[in-house]
């Protein structure tokens, strides 16, 4: 690999040993040099945490088809603010998070810190886009996960660069034959219904375990991730960090809040 | 306090001990009977995290003037999921997160942990507010803060529920009587150029330490969190959780990823 072929920068949540961030690696080595830095621990569930008030540990670690990789004590997000400013002396061309072991669909997004990543990328003018399975099983296939994946960073690649673009892509777990294609759509709106198991340690610790179940409430809607991916569809959704709900600002302005 | 008034939910992400969940509790006491489940320690910059690999514990504790109160080991965004689907049997009237030393304008939204505590509160039909003083030292005067939260708490209660409604309050910190007013508006645009600070440990560990500057990208704009704060304006600006980027979707369908 030459300086001068594109930069990949791989980050993901589920940890640098995964095997989805192993295949998207793969992937990307493909399409010219790869630089990994990826937390050194599982990370699901982190949302957009990054580490403000506490130490920060990189590590450099051998990596195949990587041309260089770092493992890091911190969150995703943290991984791509870290490559960006303290490691890489060149911005990435693309930043791609993943291949995530799970569904980043609706909701999942704000929770997800494979997308957090993604969309840190993006805020640095770099065309990103978080790949997840729909398989928590990280023994699952990836044979049709790496398809999608080689397309995107073709299309990808062919974008310029100070693009703020982060895409969330999710690819149903149905093998490659039964996928029907790609849907570009919005995120579709649900929300989890939780349930929190009481259990007990041996010496009498007292602890709560997160459990829930996914209601989809739209499922009339046709334009969202939730159908793409109820149909055998990827799903690709554009995000972004203006989280303004623009259609209750007037609402707001009723309450008439003021002194 | 009887059953029968109202029920506020209050968390925070700077941990249960901090002077602004005190005076969040003070004011919110004044008007219902008040439920606090607030983080352990502090779990600034944690994002929308939330537990889902680990155990969770919740442990009763003493507070001034709420009438139940909970310790938790996990982030601000499950503080607010277990009060709402383990701790309490009614529903609250309203969710308040803070009051937070430090600012959650603009870009900073979707680092915060007060913020996502807020907006899981709204996902569940409870209208919710995030309420931020602008000034990282805990030890600053909460006078114009409270002031702002008794005026906040009792619009919110006025709002019926099953309102998806977040509100991103700051406050800017420069007394009760120099602020101006209240500024309905938009998440202004900037970003952060961060700096990893090099230091090494005595005993030679090397680790990083996250600092950096925010860039406002759009000074001109008077309609934005940015320009309030500079102004000596409260700014109030609704979120959601649908992180869509519209305005991408038809520049993405035209890339043609297909297969």
């Amino acid at each position: 690999m030459q300086k001068g072929e594109p930069l990949i920068l791989v980050t993901n949540d589920d940890g640098i040993t995964s095997p989805g961030i192993q295949a998207l690696v793969a992937a990307a080595a493909s399409f010219g040099r790869v630089c990994v830095v990826a937390p050194d621990k599982p990370q699901s569930g982190m949302g957009h945490a990054i580490t403000v008030n506490s130490a920060l540990r990189v590590t450099p670690v051998d990596f195949k088809k990587a041309h260089r990789a770092y493992s890091c004590t911190g969150t995703p997000a943290d991984c791509v603010k870290v490559a960006i400013y303290h490691l890489l002396d060149e911005k990435p061309d693309i930043c791609l998070s993943g291949i995530n072991h799970g569904s980043n669909i609706s909701i999942n997004v704000i929770y997800s810190g494979t997308m957090s990543a993604a969309l840190e990328g993006a805020l640095e003018g770099i065309p990103s886009a978080g790949i997840s399975l729909c398989n928590n099983n990280t023994g699952t296939d990836l044979t049709a996960a790496r398809f999608v994946t080689d397309l995107l960073i073709k299309k990808l690649l062919k974008l310029k660069s100070d693009l703020h673009l982060c895409l969330n892509v999710n690819i149903p777990d149905v093998g490659l034959n039964k996928l029907k294609g790609v849907h570009i759509c919005r995120q579709g709106m649900g929300n989890w219904k939780e349930f929190y198991e009481e259990h007990k340690s041996d010496a009498g610790l007292e602890y709560l375990w997160l459990t829930g179940t996914f209601e989809n409430f739209e499922k009339q809607s046709i334009d969202t991730d939730l159908w793409a991916l109820e149909n055998n569809y990827v799903s690709v959704v554009p995000i972004h960090a203006d989280m303004t709900d623009y259609k209750q600002i007037n609402r707001v302005k009723e309450l008439n809040i003021s002194f």
